[in-house]
């Protein structure tokens, strides 16, 4: 048994955190820290856990219930996480940071799409946590940068390509789709049930800060620079992110073609799934899970690959992949505590 | 490892059993019947289960499939499966039929609210598997009779009430919040998205199927003839049934005093939860788990007790409780299988 | 022409008498506040609206662009209209306010409820304004206290009943189901999307605000003290309250009987539509739409008169009833500018 | 007045025509035909129309009601409409089809994506109905071919960059999402609630039917030939189609220079509304209104342009641009019973 703590456990990936490690079989959940809520019972904040735990939230400032735990894993907004990461990492925890402030390898672009860095030295021994593609060096290291639920998708989805070479690294579009928990669990009016409800709209167009992230990592897939475009879109539902990728064929390929690629690629790798040609991935079929489901289609109209990514934000899009990565470094299955099936319908 | 085979497993509740099933640790699925999809694969019409399961639909006629089964699930629709459940019964299968033909003991109730019974021999040995309730009969049955969506939240929430004399029995009146899946997956224009949407409307008034199940329970609880009002309604939403009961205290109580009542009543059964005082049960609190959560008020204004229910129809209110009753039946734990925390949000 | 202002413009109920009042062929839009959004055009705002209008919100301290409006509509919050509204009576505005302030017509129940009341002295001149019901004297009115959400459809619902000595009045039980617009624009935890949505509760069980509204009318309609059982519910859609009301039948009656009370109650009333026998209303049959569907039933097992209303809650339910009040006192016919159709689906 | 009838009047299409025509101050409705409900009234198949008609659909068969019709609109599926359009012009009816049947001017291809032309000769002589591109050809057409709800948002979108060369016309990607009623009221398994809700996903990738109507008509514009990527996706809403089209700029231009193209080009059309600069359409925005929503955004580290459009597919994107053709037909105001506001939220 490990014992974990979780900080910042009262967003929408702080619980899901807590929801997954309370029936993970080798974890014990020793702290959760939450600023709002501290001194508060988890059973009142999040009435559906009752009666799986006992445990309170405390503050950040207390750092008394984070003495046992072996694990930290961190679902705080970015910035704050980089102000409490490099005390753990010289305690000696495992840290594992959902937050985006260890994602990118240059402070420089960091700063750019966020703000100033506070802890750059801790960027090069960060480990980019997409299970899939960095199993090795996430089994050896001390700090995973967990990576956004946009990023999961969208590499998971395009990498193969990539790194195969079938698609011109310059004609790259993705265009995504997310439910509203990706937005978290602040209260502001963009969030409210009837702002959202029968709309959908994209937003930060152009801008959005996960596109530095997805470009650093298609770059080392394909050891070349690369920029692309992409446009998030959000959707009236909870969970679940869609992936649209759009690129343009170096050379004449069958979507069947594109299938044995991927299959190849991912033949290891339980939590994706490659669709049958001609069908093509849904939200709502792996919703709860921590599966990511990849369709593949070809335009030979117009010589276009068309990848599609599905994936539960707040499972392989944040907190399943924490998880994951957490079993990967304690050597435990990878699959413990999130192998449940997609809540179908 | 016992063997299982599920009957009518390409609707809602037949799905949601699989998905159970293949995941509880005892339980080893060997047949899965369908008539729509009779030779396809599971996966194929279920792609949330892909990389599970390899078993193909078989149709009912073929019996062959069941031959190693030897519990037997039944989501088949009423009448149908009173047609099947004696040969099985005869092979000296254990049965859990989530229809409604071995629910009422009185054959001329059946057929006043349904159809013709034409297996009314059976209906003294089934027992009705509403487990915290008849936990022991169930342990010892062979046909089981899986309680309705509604009358599960109904009875739970209510049965302590008139078992202990709370509230005269001639005031009850059931009003009940249903999501869509209740109304199974038949395409019919009723269950259309934009037919569905932004819409909430009561059916079936005073003249829902359900009625005399639930009348017939509480009566034995009460071991008295009731006759309750109960009006469901249709929610926009997939899972979940949220039902709110009236009824006249029979003396001066304060919630706290009922709270008592019913935390007594329901002490050894994890399944229930009480809220506590002044806090609601929600829908979404139990969404993907087996909880039924109950909630207290007492409206000192007009002595009325006020007491609300919420389940996942198609765990508590199907599927997840047809599981716990072969757990039960079984001799595992109550639990196996059922225990996921509720997916919030 | 007469010329309007609106104060409180940006919440849902003042976004949406905006949004009338741009279409009436007789009003002209002059003014509307928002303390939140001074200073900033409503187009920026309200980005539905664009094209519309070319007005700016101003603070409620600035009082100059009042002064054109004859009709001022306060879409408030209670407690800050009754600060404004004895300034407007006394500059001579015909006044139809919104909140809650000056619906009781006792300060001591008021107060129960709410909190002091700061101008009980125009309680008694101000009119309820229940269109189908008081039409007489709001025609002759200064001050109307527009209803809220939930007694519209509720008095609509029971009053024929009431007034008619239909059912017992001691027996009476509301139970409500609202969509989100209903809690308001404000940026709550409790009304974010993924809070509500697949989500059904009760709220505020036995101690809504409405209850002493809802009783004082029925009383009067009754002409005697009236105690009801009153508990709403949180839906997941943006628009729509449904009632589903029980009383005990005084006298054994067909549900055809009472069909024509109704039929003939509201026989001059184009807002109020009757179903047909065993058809009941929906939310979104009346969604977009200033009509009220009320549905009857008769539970002959148990001598209990159901009745179902369903309007749409800012439309009936505040903001088109507002304008149907206006249209009387200002004798225009009642229809003008919402008689929209409802907008299905 | 001008008497029109409804041919497959049934559907979402056509029951929003039929609201449309109710409230439309020149227009008389005189026939409604549907075969699922022949002989019954309009009232019970939609109570949302309650108390505005008085009509009973009838069968095709029957031509007898649209005698007096001297404007007949088709909302019939396609197939169906070209074999009733031939006899109707030969009547010297006017006639706007909603259906795909007459949008394709060249037989061979509508061949190639749906099936043989049996009218084909009609095709020369079809208008195609975008109101704002054709309004003078239209004026004088007898057959208009309204436009499908996708190519309505893709063409208004992006005709003025391809009309202006601002884009080089081989990179186009169109990735589209649509409500549910897009695909129309039959009762499939596809269209279910529980089977829509919480799922957003592709369709028809690479091949949808809409697909040469966008390249026909961009072709128009650009004055070559065309090929485009278009992907459709089906998002959990009743109304709205949002389009998020991508082009690489063929020079360096800002967003604010793209916007004065878009401004001047839909300087008199009223049902455009341009985004300001870094706001983006969305669709509960323009909800229940006949408005196209248009988005600009320049991505410089890429140089392609993002053109968003939003409309309600019911609407503009079918019955709303039916009317707005009719209109223009009949030399009526352009926006007569089409003016209303969004209904927001």
């Amino acid at each position: 048994m490990k014992k974990v703590a979780i900080l910042g456990a009262s967003g929408y990936t702080g619980s899901e955190l807590m929801r997954l490690v309370l029936k993970h079989s080798q974890l014990e959940l020793v702290a959760v820290s939450s600023e709002k809520y501290a001194g508060m019972s988890v059973e009142t904040v999040f009435p559906a856990l009752t009666g799986s735990l006992t445990l309170n939230f405390h503050p950040l400032s207390e750092r008394g219930p984070l003495d046992e735990a072996e694990y930290v894993f961190l679902a705080l907004p970015h910035k704050e996480a980089m102000e409490v990461v490099p005390g753990l990492i010289k305690e000696g925890k495992k840290v594992i940071d959902l937050s985006a402030d260890f994602r990118l390898r240059k402070p420089e672009i960091y700063e750019a799409w966020y703000q100033k860095h506070t802890a750059p030295d801790l960027l090069e021994s960060a480990v980019y946590g997409l299970t899939e593609i960095n199993r090795e060096k996430i089994k050896r290291g001390q700090l995973i940068a967990n990576p956004g639920c946009y990023p999961t998708a969208v590499l998971l989805g395009l990498i193969p390509a990539v790194k195969n070479g079938l698609i011109n690294l310059s004609t790259i579009i993705v265009d995504a789709k997310s439910g509203v928990t990706g937005a978290g669990r602040n209260p502001v009016l963009s969030s409210l049930f009837a702002e959202v409800n029968e709309g959908v709209k994209p937003y930060k167009v152009g801008a959005h800060q996960h596109t530095p992230e997805i470009e650093q990592e298609l770059g080392l897939a394909a050891n070349s620079d690369i920029e692309i475009v992409f446009t998030p879109h959000l959707i009236p539902m909870n969970r679940g992110i869609l992936v649209t990728a759009y690129g343009t064929l170096t050379q004449k390929m069958t979507s069947a073609e594109v299938f044995e690629v991927y299959k190849s690629f991912y033949q290891s790798d339980i939590f994706v799934r490659i669709c049958p040609e001609s069908l093509f991935p849904s939200t709502n079929q792996v919703k709860g899970s921590n599966y990511c489901d990849l369709g593949i289609a070809v335009d030979k109209r117009t010589n276009r690959l068309i990848i599609m990514g599905a994936i539960d934000n707040l499972l392989k899009g944040a907190s399943g992949q924490a998880l994951q990565n957490m079993n990967v470094m304690a050597g435990f299955d990878e699959s413990e505590g999130i192998d449940q099936l997609p809540l179908f319908p």
